[in-house]
Formats: structure tokens, sequence, C-alpha cells
């Protein structure tokens, strides 16, 4: 296991190194659960009070706060702990799950498949006919990629993901576990006789730019005609339903279990709160911001923050919120 | 690849053709991104300005609409062309991924199951203890069917998804990816103690009717006991729950991340938004429609449409939101 | 098939026995359903109209309701009928799918990998390096189990589910179909460019107590560092979202498409139900309770129940709702 002595960890993260511990650190803990060979962090005044019992023989933090180091204990004290935090994260990063094999003898893969180097395929996957996966792309076991798939470089898809047909997927995405990339978008007309309803054939597909990450579960399906289209950039939480021929722009976020039904557009750098719906045919600015549980049923202009359902301008229903509970106050 | 002249499209069509144009069509796109090999579509007058620069040879527009169809270019003009886009997409709807073999050596099929004809079953499958699938059944890489489950006629399966033991399945289904049919109702009781819950058998199934459509991620729970209920052409999409003992009648649809706790009795042909969330116990009429994003915690009677939470009479609930934003305007 | 008769089960649920019936007890059915072989169940005065005309040769009946047995039928009274059904569901509980092979030949096992006594693992199954799994748990076919996770005593997985690498599973649980443990946290940081986000490792783990109950496509995420953390005896529902770093107490329950953002603390028995949606680094007290559908945004006190969006104590949020609803009426 890999350890740092507290002059290493400042040397990467250039704070102010405040007391001095001669424990090597052997990774990050959150204040109450830490040993003493850990580094702890400490972000707001309301965390400070744990520190003294704290077993953790160091700390970042922010430069704002008053904390003493305390006996062999050190602080690092620095603008943005929360940022430096990153980077001890990445310093005590363990690696990946271990691929024994690079192509596992029980993956199916179809023999027009075409793979760059370094590729690593899992037990129990399975790769279609004509799909091309750039170098460095990693399938862990029971992937299910389809027919006239394309995936850029470097490009990591976790188990139980399902990509369909025909999806163009960029480099360095990572799809996290039970993905469904271009299912069938949701449409039907009425059938002939009045009595019930015909699918409608969805013979687009899904359009995936560079580092873009998927989280669990979530679904992006393919689109009616032409594409549904994620950007670059672009990360999506778990449980997260993005509907047929929705086009997001580069680097939205989406939040847990938020949703866009069809054809929603989104602008660079909008963020979707957790659990927030945004009806179809809708169109969000660059730059706005959905609160989390609203529910959003007209465009959105760029730079704007909505809130609540139907969501409005937030200031606006901050005020309203207010006032409904005036009402029932006497 | 497939194309057709626009006479052969108009003569399946039956619309008006306007101008003309010599180009061969391979394929529908969206106004913007068209080529010269594409038919497009014009749905409303918004959509009219992007047309003299579209490089699309022709357009289906509907005959309220005013468009030129300019120099070897045509325009298809009809009473219903959102309808008509449907019989295109049909035309050129692209075959679904192949089956090098019928059965894949690595599916492992219980040798008491029986299968129709023509099922295709494709790598690493599980199908367990007397499972009875019916004629042109597909199952894609990656499915797991559990004991004593029957599939009617030409269902289709996509890869993830598990269908758990004893659910029987209609003809002309389709299940999409990463779907759990059939998992535990989610019952407890106390414990004898007091201190915790006691998990309660779950010891009914699924039925699921014809040509029923079930969205990526979602999820039906088999009854506690008896049946948890989905009728004929019901359309569910993506990350939909439908918890035990739930009944829904003939045609219904639930948009995506929408839910029914325990016990919901939907009739014919109700309309479920997306989002929206039932209260268990609670019946909704034939024709009902709950608005996106409501919360329903009492009966909707047949034809009445709700919104809102607590869901409302959407007359009314409209109404309250107006109300609402004048508490905080001068 | 097991059969028993009136008299036995009701030695069995010692109520009183009023009417009798020679019919052998075959099952439980809901009472429009049942056959004569049949036992069925009676909660409420709205279903006393169908004992009549229902088929079934017994009923459990609360010793509150006044049903009479009819000719050779019997009628158990009991003061909570509703548990004694439970004592029903087990006693006709099916088996579990069954399993030809203890360790199917199509799984994939590391060497390393541990395993107790009278473990099953079904075919297609993947476990990892380090991966040590203790007597008698269940892995059916298409699991995913990772690197170093330690799983309990009799812990039943399900198809579909990825456990990833690291995690830390107690004793008794059962993950339904399609479940996500660990995935990565959804955390980033500004780009040095200020033009996106770049990644924050997500190096912390999954901890699981015994009896957890996770149920079909939910998620669970890995802590940012330390763990996230589900105590004993919590029941997860489908579809719910729990972040990176929440943390649940003992015996919580959280009902379908409910989620946490990051950092969420939950108390012993707190109850969340369907759809709601709680705020990250939300603190919620033992024995609170969070209404169907809400929002959360603010800490909630031990033993409170709220509601609503954002959620009020729910007296408060019913007074409001009213108070709307009066706004419109004259």
């Amino acid at each position: 296991m890999a350890s740092y002595s507290i002059q290493e960890i400042n040397d990467l993260l250039k704070g102010e190194l405040v007391g001095n511990t001669t424990q090597q650190i052997e990774g990050p803990e959150q204040l109450q659960n830490a040993k003493n060979n850990h580094i702890t962090f400490i972000g707001s005044t309301k965390y400070i009070k744990y520190w003294e019992t704290s077993q953790a023989c160091a700390a970042l933090v922010n430069d704002t706060l008053s904390v003493e180091p305390g006996e062999n204990r050190a602080i690092i004290k620095l603008k943005n702990a929360d940022l430096a935090m990153a980077k001890i994260l990445e310093l005590f990063n363990p690696p990946a799950p271990e691929f024994e094999t690079e192509i596992h003898a029980t993956a199916v893969i179809h023999e027009t498949a075409k793979m760059g180097d370094g590729c690593k395929i899992g037990a129990n996957c399975y790769v279609g006919k004509n799909v091309v996966l750039g170098n460095g792309v990693v399938l862990y076991p029971n992937v299910s990629i389809f027919d006239h798939t394309t995936i850029g470089d470097n490009t990591v898809v976790w188990s139980g993901t399902v990509i369909r047909e025909r999806s163009d997927i960029g480099s360095h995405c990572i799809f996290h576990t039970n993905v469904s990339i271009g299912a069938d978008g949701f449409g039907y007309r009425p059938s002939d006789d009045g009595r019930g309803m015909v699918k409608i054939p969805q013979i687009g597909n899904v359009v995936i730019g560079h580092y873009v990450e998927i989280g669990a579960n979530s679904c992006v399906d393919r689109a009616k005609f032409s594409s549904t289209i994620i950007g670059d950039g672009c990360k999506i939480d778990n449980l997260v339903q993005i509907a047929h021929n929705c086009i997001l722009g580069r680097s939205c976020i989406m939040a847990g279990q938020s949703g866009l039904a069809g054809s929603v557009t989104l602008g660079d750098g909008v963020i979707v709160g957790g659990g927030a719906v945004i009806k179809d045919h809708t169109t969000i600015g660059s730059g706005a911001t959905i609160g989390g549980g609203s529910g959003v049923i007209n465009d959105v202009g760029p730079g704007q923050t909505v809130l609540g359902y139907p969501a409005q301008d937030s200031r606006d229903m901050l005020k309203q919120w207010v006032a409904m509970r005036k009402l029932v106050k006497k």
C-alpha cells in the first residue's frame, strides 16, 4: 500500500503546513473514522469540534478556519481544501479490478468486430457484428455491445451495461453498471381500428461525445430518426432518463433520477438537479440551472435558475413558498 | 441500402405531390441535418424557415402549412404528416441485430425447457427449468429467464433483462434492456421483538398480456399472492416502477420514471405522465390522464384528468397555480 | 403440491374457527379469483360483499368484521388477519429456482476467491480476485462480483446485479435483479481551464449490514472516500438511488423511486415514501417519516413526519394544501 509523508503531500498541494507529524499517511478518512495513519478534511466550522478527538494525524483545512494541529499532528491550510482533497484521492486511488487475460475466453466477439491496441474484454461479454472499439477500450464482464456500434479510445464500460446497435460513442467515456444505451424511443400511433396503439419504428441512434460519464442504471434512448445526442463532457448520474431525440450540449450535469422527455434540448453547461423532470420539446438555455425535484413545462432561458412545479424563476418560487406558508399562519 | 423515388413514396402515403425530385431517397432526417438523399418532415410553422436552407430533397408537410418545394425538390402534402412519417420509418427500418446461429453454444438452457419453431437465443443466456417459449421468441445475449415461466409467440427480450420464475408473458411483447420482471414485492411485517422487520414471502407472479412493451430498466414486481397483471397493449416507458399486485387494464401508457405503489388498479387506456407517482391501493378509472410529475393520493374517475401534488382535477389545479403566482405579485 | 386442512391451518394461526370445510386448501388467492381449493382474505368491510360469490372455501377475517361462513366454508377470525396472512404465505411459499449443480461450469471464478460451504453460483457469473463468500451464499446466473468484495452467510444475489470492488456485505441480505452496488459516486471538479469538469476519484466503498434487502434496479454508490453505509435490517425498494457517503441507520425503509443525494444521513427506523427525494448533506432523525413524493431540503427531526415540496411538518403542509384549494373556490 502506498504511503506518503506529510511533506510529500504538501509538496503536491502547495499549501501552508502548520505543525508536523512523523506518521506515514496511508489514505484519507473522515474525521470520526480516521486512524492515525489517515489524513482527514475539515471543510467548515461545524466539523472543527471533531478534530481534537479524531485519531487522524493530519488534516486539510480551508485557510479561513482556525484549527490548531496538536502534538505530532499537522494541518495543511489551503485556499480550497475541497479541491485539494481531490488530489489526495488521486494519490491514493487504488487500481481498477484486474483482468487476468486481455480478452477473456468466454467473451463472444463477432468475427467482423475490430478492436484497437490494449483493449480488455471481460468474461461473458458480447460484441456484435462490425463493432469498432478504439485503443484501450475496457469492457468489464457481462457487457453487451450490439452491431455497428463504434466506441472511442479508452472508454470504460462496466458490467451489465448494454449498448444497442449503431451507437456512436466517443473516447474517455465511462458507462457505469447496468446502463441502457440505445433502447427504442417511446413512440406509438393509434391503431387503424382506434382501439389500441401501434409501435412507431425507432430507426435513429445515440451519439455520445468524449469524456461523458453515464451513471448506473441510467437510460439514453435511440432517436425516432436522426440521433439522440449527448455532448462532450456531460456528466449523467444514476437512474437518469434521457428520451429519444434529446440533444445535450457540452458539459451538462444531470443529477440522480432526473429525466428528460422526448426532444428536449439542453444548451451547454446546463445543470439539472436530482429528481427534476423536463417536459417534451422543451429548450433549456446554456448555463441554466433546474432545481432538484422541479417539474419544467416551459422553455428556460440561458443562465436562468428555475425551481418548483411548475418550475418558475427561483426567486419568484421562493417568494411563493413563503407566501403559501403564511396562508396558514396567523 | 434501400432507396425509393419520390413517386414510390407518395404511392405509399397517398398524399398530394407538389414539385418533383429525381433524387433517390435513402432515409429520413431532420431538416437541419438532412443531406440531399434524405426526406424530411415539417410539422409546424416554426420549422418552415429551415426548409429553404435544408439539403433534403423532399419533405412531408401538413396540408395546412404553406411551403414551396423549390428546384428539384418535392413536397408531399398530407392531412397528418406525423402519422405518414411513421410509415416512412417502417420503410427504412434497418434490420435487427443478427444472430449467427439460432441457439448460441454458450446459452445455458435447462433440459426440460421447451421452445417453439424459429426461436433465437443469444450468447450467455440462461433459461431455467420448465420454461416454455412459443414460436419465434428472441432472447438477445445475457438474458435470464427463470423456472416455469411461459413466453408467447414472437416476444423479444433484450439483453440484461431478467424474468423471474412463474411469470406468464403474452405474445408480440418487447422487453427492452435491463428490465426486471417478477422481483419480490416490497412487503414486511414487524418482527416479534418489535425491533425490526421480517420479510413477507411474495408467492404470487406476474402476468403480462399480448403486445405489451416494457422500457429499459423498468420493474414489475411479482404479487404478494395472486398476480400483478399488465393488460394487452400496455406501453411502459423506461425506469418505471410497477409494484406488487397492481392491475393494469388494456392499452395503458406509463411514461418514463412514473410509478405505481402496491395494489394500484388502472382501468383501460389510462395515461400516466412522466415522473408521476400513484399511492398504493388507488384506483384510476378508464381513460383517465395523470399529468407528468403529479402525485396521486386519491382515486381518479374514468376520463378525468388530474395534475399536481396532491393531484386534483387539472382545471382546478391550473387555477390554483395561477392563484399561487398572484400571491406574490403586486 | 402441499395442501392443508382448515384445522391444520387454524392450528398454526390460533384464531377462532367459524364454520367448517372438508376441502383441502392448496394456496391463498384473492376473493374474486379464488377457486374452491383456495383460502382468501377479507381485510375490511369493503370486501365483505365479494365473499358470498367467491369460490374460496375459507377466509381469514379480522375479528371486528361480521362475516358468515356459509355451507362447507370456514372463516378464521383473527385479531390481525393481515399478519396471519403472512404465515399462510410462508406455508405455501414455493421453492426458489433450482440449481442443477452447485457451481455452474460457465461461471468464471478467480482462483484467489474463497467460498464457504453450500454456496451456489449460477451460469455465467463472474467472481473476481480475492472475493470472499460466506456459507450458503447464492449467486443466480449472470451476477458480477468484483475484486476484494466480502459477502456474508446466506446472502442471495439475483441475476444482473453487479457488486463492485471492495464492497463489504453482511449476511442474510437479498439483492434483487439488476442492482448496482458500488458504482462511482457523482463528483467532479472544474477543470483547470474552467471550461469543463474533471472526475474526482471515488476511492471509498459500500458497507451493507445484515438482513438488508435491496430492490430491483436500485443503486448504492461507493463513497468518495470512507464508506457509504446501509445499516442492519434496512429494506430498500426498486429504482432507489443512494448516493455516495450516505449513511443509513438500522431498519430504515425506502419505498420505490425514492432517492438520497450525497452525504445524507438517516437515523434508525426512518421511512422514506415512494418517489421522495432528499437533498445532499441533510440529516433525517430516527423514526422520522418522509411522505411519498416529497422533496426534503432541510434536516428533519427524530420522529417528525414531513410532506410536500419543500417538505414541511405534515400537519402544516396538509393545512397549506387546504388553504391553496380555498384560493380558487368562492
